[in-house]
């Protein structure tokens, strides 16, 4: 088992239901001795750009090899392709629908998953069961291979989000920006100068402050309590002054 | 490792405590090399019935001699039994409550769970850590075997759900119903005729559709959106129209 | 694989980021055989104290040897220091903030955790990931050894809970009290007097009982449903009568 890459996995089926414990069992019932981990089931239902940016901040963190099966997938059922990329040694397996756009390159390799990689009979509404778990777990497990694949000529790419962005709040009210890591200066939020900090404890308790977040990126912040509860949001826009 | 079956939990214990990790602990002392899948924690707390239903959808994605342990347990300290089942292959350890009743046919062997796989002492509130996990993990390690168990002439059975009703709402907010699959016609809730459609792309966004779920049953949905934020709740009535 | 001790994972992350994940990365880069479990990520957002209730009442479920990293963490980016401690046969590491104080006897054995330990680059605000993550999976895949690390005179302690306070209240509900347990008398709770009772099927539907719970103390719950939505709140006095 040692040698086996861990399957990784990326949806946005939740923790309520069985979705999540099924493909597992699938995954087990493929590849028996393959270790399983879960990146994030809480991405909001069918938000693909919320997705494809966790797995953009998350994915170099885990070991050369892994395979990572990505299922936000609103278009499933429909003619959308099922697409396997691999991106600096990792295998991203998922709906062709931009999820692994923002960590490919313009020269990533990317195959259209056979059919055959999953279970035999497919639904049409939960792919992450039929195909893409298998398929994934098939490719850990190198009962299959990448290079067995149909080539690709081109892929669904998110476009770019506007540098100057909210793009995630954290479970702690910590709104994660897409500005570049700075020690210095301020962020003006609406009508807001909010001066950088080093650490949480240099803020003053209960007000925002703007500090480097653990993934190279400018976050708001209040020590103590929540920028969310301030009213920070997804989607504002963010500007960084010296 | 890889010649042992996974050990599979279902529980109504919920993410905030320690009680799930804690079954793991026991799992990992009694038997370090197990694997443990999740298969779901969050049935509504004593739901015995919704417990039961999504066991039944879910048991058959995993491989053949499977342990599942599942543990909704109102009755646990009275001195309601403590069982485990062998249906198709799988075994199905918990109380004996009518959990694993969904999936159980008339001649399912059913035995009596033996205090002495359990740990040496009990509390009267937590037998998921001190005789359901412990009995599980040992039947998955093979250092107890079912054929050991006492056999039960019967067991409870839950009443069967009447068709023509809803029987979940999911993650998503899809309602799932036992109405067979069907690709054409119209499903009755409440005043309303919803057409079956083939995938939720088939779909006007925004409003209700029936389509067949991954289960193979007929679910209510609404493309882009959610079913259950139009009213459609556990135990709605539902009929199939040509 | 089957010779290495669990690590068991202990932290206020939540689920809906990708912050577990992305440490369980680390660790499979780190100690790619290691076997991680999930003891709980819903600590409400640097709740320490609840965090060192909540490992008291674990850690002796899981077996000799386990390493533990306890990761809530205020102080992330300060001089707090990080530390390892010996306990009962088992590792815990963590930031210096009384995370495993209410387990710690007098006579501990307390390092203090090295740098080298953890990964080369370390951010000011995700420690779990940069620190304690790897070198927890270091310590239990035996690549480092507590013996390696520098002792530390002394480490920080919680002050004792007073005895006779509602210490938790769980996903059912239930009121976990720091009063031992009792087979007989009554729980006085505001102006109510409520009978110690051995099994929730004792009480009274829809009415509060007291009872031992699964860790050994008193806690206050209602058959059937919940003692929380009576009111009952972490904090609150709670005093045993005969």
């Amino acid at each position: 088992m040692s040698d086996l890459p861990p399957l990784v996995l990326l949806t946005d089926f939740g923790h309520r239901d069985a979705y999540v414990g099924v493909m597992k069992g699938v995954v087990a019932t493929v590849a028996p001795t393959l270790r399983v981990i879960d990146l994030c089931h809480e991405i909001p239902p069918q938000a693909v750009e919320q997705a494809a940016d966790l797995l953009a901040q998350s994915w170099a963190w885990f070991p050369e090899n892994s395979v990572f099966v990505a299922v936000v997938d609103p278009g499933v059922g429909t003619d959308r392709r099922a697409i396997v990329a691999r991106i600096a040694g990792r295998l991203f397996v998922g709906p062709d629908n931009g999820l692994c756009s923002r960590i490919a390159p313009e020269t990533t390799e990317v195959r259209e998953l056979p059919h055959a990689w999953g279970l035999a009979l497919r639904s049409s509404t939960f792919h992450g069961r039929d195909l893409f778990a298998p398929a994934g777990a098939r490719l850990a497990n190198r009962s299959v291979r990448f290079e067995d694949a149909k080539p690709l000529a081109d892929f669904v790419r998110l476009p770019a989000a506007p540098e100057g962005t909210v793009r995630a709040v954290d479970h702690f009210g910590n709104a994660i920006t897409n500005l570049p890591a700075q020690n210095r200066g301020f962020v003006r939020w609406r009508a807001q100068c909010i001066p950088v900090v080093r650490t949480y404890a240099d803020g003053v308790p209960g007000t925002l402050v703007v500090l480097t977040g653990s993934n190279g990126a400018l976050e708001l912040a209040v020590p103590g309590g929540s920028a969310a509860a301030y009213g920070v949001a997804i989607g504002d826009a963010v500007e960084w002054k010296p």
